[in-house]
């Protein structure tokens, strides 16, 4: 095998978060975002602007020629938006943490390309360590798109797509849970006239610890000592919110459970 | 009322985390850490090498004449503790979120100096935004005890012992809990051979984004968009773990709810 013809040329389906920091991203690093279509006409105005790219109105109508297409729509969208596409001469490959390289079965080279991040808008983000997983329908394919991710990245990984799924399912967990977590106790705050930002350095501090310490390791608090009398206190401050509570009594079992069988 | 008179020597009951830390601190504040009691001889014998402080082997010999005694022990052994103090000229606190500061009154003067954020054995923390709740018997006690917190922070408050034991549950709930989510990650991955360290960027892009955006602002994932089908999925995915899976049901269904109705 000769040397792999690099990805040099993108169009985007999708202009949401993960498809504009991406493109920023790419462009930043000298590739060429070439078409971009999304239904959301305000974010395929901004973000073609952003890009310099052309926005197209339909998607029969993409350029057949660029190296890569992005699908970086909702998981819900991706088999749509991927049957009203021509034939593309290069690889189309999609960003979705959940679904299968499989939707894009009937394309001539196929691949995942997803970034294991939160993006937000306005918001930049450092992707030099943030992990890609990536997958294609042969070698070479996987390979091209690696080489691209590594261009953003000094975290890229081989990964198929039912392992790139319980990768999808913990990002989740970390991501979506805790975040449900900083809202239930920033709620209990506020309605003690108490400022959020007060959990920020414990937040902070929190998520830092992970990187040296197993969370297993890690774990203190009132489930992890067994100290049912704290835990009884903390069930009966939040009689007022019964869902709150469901789930402090749910993960206070668990912790304890863990730590004393 | 004349200046306040300011704490120069503190005694420590407790030497793990909390009082090591804060020792720590105020010695590098210039204070002068008098003597530590703890039942833990280890413990006790590393903290005096490193305060360079008395070690005392029973808590009836504590110099009386100190500043400030803390007492930084496990909430079940505060009591006890100080019903084994002899009567102290100073200011007698405790350093727990939880306990109310009545479990010092017959002291002379008494409070609460809580430092919100979680401490690790050989972890370094920046005390200047950890935010310390103080509070005391009267005027003078609660203003000395905030004037010692702004020697190693900018961000003191004044709060009650019922307020405090709401700040203390949304600081179980940010630390522990999320804590505990991470360790279900994790776990879910290192048995799919995959590294915990993959969803580093993604914890600390979570924990950077409380900063900016509010959590419920910020929310995205599955359970946000209502997505039955990936929820549905996932759950399968956890068939062998049904603790994980009834916490990810649990954490799925609230999401829902709060979006959805």
């Amino acid at each position: 095998m000769g040397s792999l013809k690099q990805i040099q040329s993108i169009s985007f389906i999708g202009s949401g978060n993960v498809a504009t920091h991406l493109a920023l991203a790419f462009m930043r690093s000298g590739l060429n975002i070439a078409e971009v279509y999304s239904p959301n006409n305000q974010h395929a105005s901004d973000f073609a602007k952003m890009m310099n790219c052309s926005r197209l109105s339909d998607l029969s109508a993409i350029n057949p020629d660029v190296d890569l297409v992005l699908i970086a729509v909702p998981d819900t969208k991706i088999g749509e938006v991927f049957k009203a596409l021509p034939k593309i001469e290069g690889i189309v490959a999609h960003t979705s943490g959940f679904c299968s390289m499989s939707e894009l079965l009937t394309a001539e080279n196929f691949g995942v390309f997803y970034p294991l991040q939160t993006f937000t808008r306005n918001k930049e983000i450092s992707f030099s360590e943030v992990p890609f997983c990536i997958e294609g329908n042969d070698e070479e394919t996987s390979n091209r798109l690696a080489d691209l991710a590594k261009r953003l990245s000094n975290n890229v990984h081989h990964i198929d797509s039912p392992d790139r799924r319980y990768l999808h399912l913990a990002a989740v967990m970390v991501n979506n849970f805790t975040n449900h977590i900083y809202h239930i106790a920033g709620d209990i705050l506020e309605n003690r006239n108490f400022d959020f930002n007060l959990l920020l350095p414990l937040i902070k501090e929190t998520a830092d610890k992970a990187k040296t310490i197993a969370p297993e390791k890690a774990q203190t608090g009132p489930a992890k000592r067994n100290d049912i009398s704290t835990i009884t206190e903390h069930e009966k401050m939040l009689i007022e919110y019964p869902e709150y509570r469901k789930l402090y009594s749910l993960i206070s079992s668990q912790i304890s459970k863990k730590y004393h069988g």
